[in-house]
């Protein structure tokens, strides 16, 4: 019962929302501020969820040198300690804007969601970067069947798989508001980062089993997304991106057995990973694509 | 630090029973078993969990008529409320066992598989159809983003794909005793009753998150315990099954929509997973089959 009248709450809040504003106009609406003034904001809104280190954290660096107007919301759960942020926002002040949110917390995703559309009104990309493979004296990689947990398939799921469709969930009006304005697309993107041992078809090596399952459930996911985002004809696209391995703290105790010259530094792989986002196509709809643009198989 | 020293644990329990166990003999061993008296069960032994109805009953009920001898488990989570399967006990007596088995609740995946080898010493067969979809006033599968519930994304993946991942764990010493001695197969078979609309590849319509990713994820799973089997030579594959859409109570909501002549009888999609399972070879290892024998893409 609490189910479905959250549900019912969950239809009302977003049924506002549902007509797809296509303007090609950048400006805020904030249902919810006193003011009516419109507010410009050039150069596109794009928001990077998981953005307190690694990859997220490059991203919002990226987006916010190559071009000088747009504006980025970068995510994370522990703001305070995110000094990588904290010092992007000394040299790029009001273009960066941080919210607490943590991927398992939807309350903080909502609170974001309001907090983005107060100030901006709307999203023009949307990077999930946010994921967990090993945690110390919590998580560890399976390395056999034996080793295979109830809490560490369902912590995974938890972070990787179901954070990312509810971050999606909220910011989807948003998005919708936003579409391409103000930015060289033609629609909003999503991208989910996910991981190629993620692929069912290329599984050739076994083991990893929670972060494996995590990352096939988040790509079906995304594509069940986008099924939607293309049925409802929404100025909107999702993508699935591989990075490669990038030396960050995810890949850190497993890039013993890296082939000489297969580990990424986080610059070259977010600069392949923006070069897909900026040309994807509402063909890309649904689609996984690695670091060098080449499909994944499921 | 729990989860390590569990792991540990977990290893040493099955660290006996790492040798593979080919002898064509059918025998039982029972290591905990206070009698040697060796035990023959002719005829293979075959695990159902998720056999308290519709498909898993099935399953049971045609493993039990389609021979003469061989032995089948049964498990559910409420035996005594098991009608069709306390019916089928009464017809076939002691060629049938039934066990209490709640897929989410590891304690009695555990106590199944030391009853089991108490019994039995092996297992040929495990067919995993434990499986939910909807379940009232709880569980509704989503039609649309907005209806994305945090509690119905975990519910539905612990019980379809954290449950029979957690029973083939436990049961694995047993099915490497077993391989296909007793049977005409020359391996033991984990047959997971998966769905087509668990493929990522094959998803045109959206909706059902929670059971879609569910079964994505069981997919991943059982492709990465596959790959573990294969390298380690066990007796024993792994394979995906589609039922088709089949009368029972998880499709009866949703069957309006289906063409006609495409919802099937419990007993023609049993007969026809039967036979996938039966001429399953070594090469069918991690692979998805639809009831018509059809491999369904990822
Ligand atoms: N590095 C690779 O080789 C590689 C390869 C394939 C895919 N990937 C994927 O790339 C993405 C980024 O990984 P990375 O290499 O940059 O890893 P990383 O350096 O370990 O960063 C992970 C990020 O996720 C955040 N995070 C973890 N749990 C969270 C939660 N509950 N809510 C919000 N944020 C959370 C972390 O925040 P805190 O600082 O708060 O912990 C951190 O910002 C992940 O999805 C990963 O699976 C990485
Ligand atoms: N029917 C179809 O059209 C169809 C299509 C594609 C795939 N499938 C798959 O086929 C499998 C069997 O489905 P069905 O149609 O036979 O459904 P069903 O008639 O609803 O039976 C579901 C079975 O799963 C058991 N179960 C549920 N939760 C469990 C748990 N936590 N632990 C142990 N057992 C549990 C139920 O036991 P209780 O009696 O205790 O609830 C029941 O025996 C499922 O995996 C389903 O996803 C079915």
């Amino acid at each position: 019962m609490k189910l479905l009248a959250f549900a019912k709450r969950a239809s009302m809040t977003f049924s506002c929302c549902l007509r797809p504003v296509l303007s090609t106009t950048i400006r805020s609406s904030s249902s919810s501020s006193s003011s009516s003034d419109s507010v410009k904001w050039e150069g596109g809104v794009s928001m990077v969820q998981g953005a307190s280190r690694g990859i997220g954290l490059e991203f919002v660096k990226q987006l916010l040198q190559n071009s000088e107007k747009g504006h980025v919301i970068a995510t994370c759960r522990k703001p305070n300690e995110a000094l990588g942020l904290l010092s992007l926002k000394n040299m790029f002040a009001e273009r960066l804007s941080i919210l607490p949110l943590d991927a398992t917390n939807e309350s903080t995703i909502e609170a974001s969601a309001k907090s983005i559309r107060d100030r901006y009104g709307f999203l023009n990309l949307l990077v999930n970067a946010s994921g967990i493979l090993s945690i110390p004296d919590v998580l560890q990689p399976e390395t056999t069947l034996l080793k295979v947990e109830k809490s560490s398939l369902l912590l995974t799921y938890e972070v990787n798989a179901v954070g990312p469709i509810l971050v999606i969930k909220h910011m989807w009006p948003l998005l919708k508001a936003g579409g391409g304005t103000g930015t060289d697309r033609d629609v909003a993107v999503v991208a989910n980062i996910s991981a190629r041992v993620g692929s069912i078809g290329d599984n050739r090596l076994g083991g990893w089993h929670s972060y494996r399952s995590s990352k096939a459930a988040l790509n079906q996911l995304t594509k069940t997304v986008s099924v939607e985002f293309a049925r409802r004809k929404d100025p909107v696209i999702c993508i699935l991106l591989h990075p490669g391995t990038v030396d960050t703290d995810l890949s850190k105790p497993f890039q013993r057995n890296v082939p000489e010259g297969k580990l990424f530094t986080k610059e070259y792989s977010v600069q392949k990973l923006l070069g897909i986002i900026d040309h994807a196509k509402i063909q890309d709809n649904g689609k996984f694509f690695a670091w060098d643009g080449q499909e994944i198989p499921w």
